[in-house]
């Protein structure tokens, strides 16, 4: 039996990131989940207009996206918490910066996307930056075989309209595989 | 230790959705992970161009998006897998239609949205499809409180250049609040 409830986005789980920006040559980071793949080397993050982040990205059109695994929770709250309006969040972790050098990476994320902003849709309150990724760094404890194992990463997940963070699970099925025998 | 991995889209896992498009009046679903949320109205899906799906999709100007459950893995599998262009996909699952009447939805996903297109990015392989959500549809069972519960919903996870479906975990964490701590 359907139920309809309203036109609510609950396209979920999406991974929590922190994205990083160079705001009046300062680094700032702030917890994103309204983010997405848009194909293999282009990202999107959607960020409140209004938003302290958002006129670092417009000043330099570069951003990063981190990756925190579940041991940086407490951090990751903390920057979807204060603004950079009001606190000094450079601090919070140790940063890097790669090709770009207006990106501000974090040191503690396992996983780092450097991004250029190839594109910006205005929505309503959001602005969604389409970031073409320059270059992706990681920790090298989570490279397994050349790729990253996101069970080393552990990401912390994010459930849209929801309070709580989740963790990852396991896998529990080979994809392009599992299907198969539907084929007839 | 930082290791530079080329330019890899890491923004993992992300949620293994099925996207449903009527080609040709019939209904079609394609399993697509390159997705994200763009606002609270809005979504993003990504297909390369010459995919059955984006031709009905073009053709109607909508589009649903199906989140199934690990129960569903086969036939989610099966569903990116084979393409419309030579299997017929519109007996895998039941099919309802709402408000927008061109929008085909799963009845065996717990959660569905329908989706106006009002928005289409050209990438290189791909096109992006911004859908505005119309109405979103959820079984009762998933239901909690008015909201959806995906502990219930139990969804398939995936991370990009990966071949596994993971599980969803379990809240370890809430959101505005863990991180007060480290407010001084």
């Amino acid at each position: 039996m359907k139920e309809e409830i309203g036109a609510k986005n609950y396209l979920s789980p999406l991974p929590v990131t922190l994205v990083g920006a160079n705001v009046g040559g300062k680094p700032n980071y702030i917890a994103i989940a309204f983010v997405g793949a848009v194909d293999y080397s282009h990202v999107s993050i959607s960020s409140a207009r209004n938003h302290y982040t958002n006129a670092g990205i417009r000043e330099n059109g570069t951003f990063s996206v981190n990756i925190p695994g579940t041991d940086l929770v407490k951090e990751t709250d903390y920057c979807g918490m204060v603004s950079g309006k009001d606190t000094d969040k450079s601090a919070v972790f140790e940063t890097f910066y790669g090709e770009l050098k207006t990106a501000p990476m974090i040191a503690e994320c396992p996983v780092n996307l450097e991004c250029r902003v190839v594109q910006t849709l205005e929505m309503k309150i959001h602005e969604v930056f389409i970031g073409e990724i320059v270059k992706t760094y990681c920790n090298e404890e989570v490279l397994e075989n050349g790729g990253v194992d996101f069970a080393k990463v552990d990401p912390i997940l994010f459930v849209i309209y929801g309070k709580d963070y989740w963790s990852f699970g396991r896998p529990f099925a080979r994809g392009w595989n599992v299907g198969k025998e539907l084929m007839r």
